[in-house]
């Protein structure tokens, strides 16, 4: 009975060691990643259908960069009023500043450009070193 | 040696499974938080050393207020030259609307807003909910 409890205590340590080092893992893939903050207005013109084109255009575009590790966006809800006139907000994630470098001039990005701006009145593109 | 064989297995099973567990409950977490999105640029006539105070200001509010449940920022890299003259980005992140309500009339954030405001050329402020 004491091989098996020693046995039991083990794995277990086994893997509550193994459970913290992917936590902690994980919280240290935040620091340090590069994120790219883009913002959108549309012209007063755009139909929510054409709106929508261009959610889906950059949803798929997400998929198509390998160099993407992240990818949410949302409609402002902001009750401050602040917005400064943009209703979109996109942040891609990128390991490093070479992740970008792959996106930027890669093809499915020009493709996306293209979708999106007949419907673009202004755009505001931020791209930050996560700190804590 | 097969009781020993089954409880070792037994036990790793269910470690994996709470491995599982988490990692999935981490994921889900991201989807449908609050992100609050805050820009700044500061005065031509703000020194370095008042940057910091103000960097060191946010960093200190985002530990007064327990309804933030992440914190990051960093100051602009971008390429791309689509920044609009904003230098600084914090994401501040919250579960839910709520969690916002508590952090703007919050007496930190005032306190925090003294600090800044002497600096400060122009803010833009955009919220929304995490969509993948």
């Amino acid at each position: 009975m004491n091989l098996i409890k020693r046995l039991a205590l083990s794995i277990a340590l086994a893997c509550g060691i193994i459970t913290l080092m992917s936590h902690s893992s994980a919280q240290a893939g935040d620091a340090g990643v590069y994120r790219h903050v883009v913002l959108f207005k549309f012209k007063d013109s755009t139909t929510p259908e054409q709106v929508k084109t261009v959610e889906d255009a950059f949803r798929a575009l997400s998929t198509k960069v390998p160099t993407i590790t992240g990818y949410e966006w949302g409609t402002n809800v902001s009750p401050e009023n602040k917005n400064d006139g943009f209703t979109h907000c996109f942040l891609v994630t990128f390991k490093d500043k070479a992740g970008l470098d792959v996106y930027l001039p890669h093809p499915a990005h020009d493709e996306f450009k293209s979708i999106l701006h007949p419907f673009l009145e202004k755009v505001l593109v931020f791209d930050f070193v996560a700190q804590k």
